[in-house]
């Protein structure tokens, strides 16, 4: 489990603080809140316009930010560029994360072929499936192989995370299989919950959240229509 | 822009209280934990119990439930089921959301066949691409219809929920037709930011955001495995 993966020398003391889980959440969906202000040009913002393009409360975001030592300058509010980077070498996303991706089905083929990865620094070094039907395609511009080949691309790429998008039925099998051979993070979009021993994180992504999200609010604005008084505020 | 979806009366005072937009987020997440528990034959469980399971701590899960009037019964703890009730309730999975998905290259495939919609109530009544090549096939049972049926579906099925899983450029769009026949409420999957009416909901799924939670953490490890102190507690 020995892990020989460099990591950027820190100046500050900000490394060693513990962030709370919420705000570790929050993280990523500044900085891409940021990258869409960089893009559009912005060259400053106030938390109050970062607050608004990262649908948070401007409160909530400066105490966020507070906790990266990131305090923005009265008057002028943050720079962004420099935000960006700061938030981005917090959550280690200016480091290079190899990844695997095992199960070629849509998902995994779509997971392949998404930009957002590559852009955050996650590199995804093998497309592995069990099924030897796959094993001479081509996907993403990435070879399929073997999921036999795990093992080997794991200590040849140097891999820590490991994304299943297997059927749910698969996944405890290549979950077993991936710490075995040292992964320690797991990103899971099978349907099923798996065990792991504890130092192993897994995270697993429910596409159907943010549908219940945007459901809660539909039923209130149907319950609102029907209340001519709020009704008419909308 | 009248909506006739018919609304479960409500018995109690909670459907007019505003709960945090924060709690909201979580509610899908105690849902499913809850969901995962009834399913391995769990029928109370205490408030630590459900926070393990959700990946929170107890106190704001108990906080985030007093929204909902759920407190529990001391040295009992809740009923798996009717807090599952309560629960989806609030969030309106216990009523029928018939949903469209515009684009069915990979991603789009993935969302018609996952069964994660279905179960919370969420029914993809139509799937639409621009492509007349796509128009003949089926995927996941559904009928592959061109776009210019949005209209139609959408009056038809009464569709308040609209899924964008097309590439980028074509998102805007997609999400100014869905928004011209009556749908209030995205999810997108396209990595672009949609401009829409204020009375709209967009949510953008990024599937790099929990990648990067787990970098965090990975890159932690790191730090920790260097230092012979702490790693020796992992």
């Amino acid at each position: 489990m020995e892990k020989t993966r460099a990591v950027t020398a820190r100046t500050s003391s900000e490394s060693t603080r513990d962030i709370p889980e919420a705000t570790v959440a929050r993280l990523p969906v500044y900085l891409r809140a940021l990258t869409t202000l960089a893009d559009q040009g912005t060259g400053t913002c106030s938390s109050e316009e970062l607050a608004v393009a990262a649908g948070v409360n401007s409160a909530k975001l400066r105490k966020d930010l507070s906790y990266l030592g990131s305090y923005g300058t009265r008057g002028v509010g943050y720079d962004v560029d420099y935000l960006r980077y700061q938030i981005a070498r917090e959550i280690g996303v200016t480091q290079d994360w190899p990844v695997v991706i095992v199960g070629i089905g849509n998902l995994g083929q779509a997971l392949a072929n998404y930009s957002g990865f590559r852009s955050r620094g996650f590199r995804v070094v093998a497309l592995l499936d069990a099924d030897p039907a796959r094993h001479d395609e081509v996907v993403a511009g990435i070879d399929v192989r073997p999921f036999d080949d795990l093992e080997q691309i794991v200590r040849d790429h140097d891999v820590a995370i490991g994304v299943i998008a297997t059927p749910a039925v698969a996944a405890q099998d290549v979950a077993d299989r991936m710490v075995a051979c040292g992964i320690t993070s797991i990103l899971n979009f099978a349907p099923s919950v798996l065990a792991v021993p504890e130092q192993v994180d897994v995270r697993k992504v429910d596409l159907s959240i943010e549908l219940q999200i945007l459901a809660y609010h539909e039923q209130r604005k149907t319950q609102h229509a029907a209340d001519p008084v709020e009704g008419a505020s909308a």
